[in-house]
């Protein structure tokens, strides 16, 4: 029986190669402009890149759509996606980003009230992190224009039970409007209101593959009715947590969050785990083992110009472990409180975003 | 087991005081306000129908809330739900009237461009039989205000796939999605948006008491967060066919539609199944049996006030089947041809309607 991910449960990959062989994902191609997030492998995988490649280079128009679900503090993690947002931009793309407010709600035991305020917070630090406002439209699934909302409707037309159980496992009500809801937010760049069909890149976490294979079945049944054309994706691994495993708002000393002060950023980072031996004695003879070191997974994605010679005297037992954090601690004491500056100011810009 | 009722399905019930007794459906006691529909038994039941009594008694604040399907042309039996909707009017409701485009979408396959077509059709109907425009409003399913689509989406977070099976046994994702669009329609008069809680009358065939059975559980699951509060429903009988069995779209000879000339009304009229005997002779000596006459269930709903001497005349077989055809023909040529010309007028009184 083929796996099935489940994008309402938790998804901790530690192969991406076999899980690319095992989904359906293709290894990524060169772009036309150098991103870190591609040259480190950090973004893995994708479907149907050619579309947006082609857009790309012959400057038509194309879109990138991605989603924040708005529970719990935003934390480093969540910027690499915004990082991938912004190089699509920069690329020319038209920009949708939805606060998975309804999905929130029903799948997540947020109440209402709080889903505004927590979206706020997400939409104002992906400014801070440098989203422009230019052809890019911020919205929540609850506010989202009628054509969307009906589209997101109409969709349960051409999908049976069986299929979307296929796809998701075990299902209810709440899911199932869930994950019609998502196919329409990564549709809904393509209706007429919006400009037509287009190529669209979604980048995502393996955990939402669900989603995008069920839009991909749907933009294939509805391109007649509605004129889509195929989806494209990209696949982004998960910033490892501090602790080793996974980065989880539900274990705070695990995450880095764009809430924490420079006292508690430095302590959470002094207080990692590292790839480095059980001596410093040993550390200087055998050398650390960046390759499974989250602190050198920090440095390669935030200090990546530091990064080269950091990995070369780790290896060779140069570099003890409290150093090497201290100069990561400088660097996300100073990137967090940047960006929490920031903040402040993006909140006379939040306007602009929601047209 | 308990039998289910599928509002996808037909439903053709023979022995209404069995349906009562099966589906948990009381008697409906008096009225304040005589009418022909409660006075002959053609609406047969009720759930809740207290609190609208006493909103009616107590002159506060109450409304009703139906829906149209808009699939096949409006027959003489869809008249009867608009009959009823004009008493509660005439009591003091609000009234809200949905076109159910979005089901009719999913489950009935008609592509969206027929649907608005359809549907204002039966708006004119509506309104060219009476239905006022005080306090009364028409909406697509499609072009709700946001917050009733938000509710629409809500409402899955407290029902679960087993609860949903268990009304309507076999499920489909665009079954799911038009049930809860319906829960929505019925619960949105109670919004804050449209003056909050009251109690909510909804009249329907029995083949919509499981959607009433949902918005019963789900109204009372939402009762903190939304503040709602119990709805209230009336059981209406179908009208029988002119061939004896259910008036049908799918049949043109069981139905006079609207959209009938005065020849066609005429014609299936003459050409209707009766209670009459074999012939003439045996009718003059047994007389005839009104209790199963479809054109006598004509007579007593749309030609009351002569029902009582038809009915008396045909027993005695004073009256042969041929004549009292005649009459109801008349009768009913002259009601559609009414309606027909009302319903010209009513082209320029829609807007009213849709505020």
């Amino acid at each position: 029986m083929q796996k099935k991910i489940d994008p309402w449960g938790s998804c901790d990959v530690k192969d991406y190669d076999k899980a690319m062989k095992e989904f359906g994902i293709e290894k990524l191609e060169r772009f036309p402009k150098r991103n870190i997030l591609f040259d480190t492998g950090f973004v893995f995988g994708h479907k149907n890149i050619r579309a947006v490649l082609k857009a790309v280079q012959e400057k038509k128009r194309f879109a990138m759509m991605t989603g924040l679900m708005p529970s719990g503090p935003m934390h480093l993690g969540h910027a690499l996606v915004v990082e991938q947002m912004k190089f699509f931009q920069e690329l020319g793309a038209e920009c949708y980003v939805a606060s998975a407010d309804i999905e929130a709600y029903l799948t997540r035991g947020l109440k209402r009230d709080e889903l505004a305020k927590i979206s706020e917070d997400y939409f104002l630090t992906y400014i801070a992190l440098g989203l422009k406002a230019d052809k890019c439209r911020f919205y929540y699934q609850s506010s989202g224009s009628q054509e969307y909302m009906n589209l997101s409707k109409f969709l349960a037309k051409k999908i049976t039970f069986n299929e979307m159980k296929a796809i998701y496992g075990e299902l209810s009500p709440a899911k199932i409007v869930s994950a019609l809801t998502q196919v329409a937010d990564i549709l809904h760049p393509q209706l007429k209101e919006n400009g037509g069909a287009c190529p669209v890149i979604v980048p995502v976490g393996l955990d939402q593959l669900p989603h995008i294979n069920l839009t991909g079945d749907l933009a294939y049944r509805f391109r007649e009715e509605y004129g889509f054309v195929k989806i494209s994706a990209t696949f982004q691994k998960l910033l490892p947590g501090l602790q080793g495993g996974k980065m989880s708002s539900s274990q705070p000393n695990s995450a880095i969050f764009f809430s924490d002060g420079g006292d508690v950023v430095r302590k959470k980072i002094m207080g990692a785990m590292t790839g480095g031996r059980k001596s410093v004695e040993e550390q200087k003879k055998k050398g650390g083992s960046p390759e499974i070191c989250p602190v050198y997974a920090y440095h390669l994605l935030f200090n990546n110009s530091s990064s080269g010679k950091i990995y070369e005297k780790c290896k060779k037992g140069e570099l003890m472990c409290g150093e090497c954090k201290k100069e990561l601690a400088n660097v996300l004491v100073k990137f967090v409180g940047d960006i929490q500056d920031r903040k402040k100011k993006a909140k006379n810009e939040l306007g602009k975003y929601f047209r």
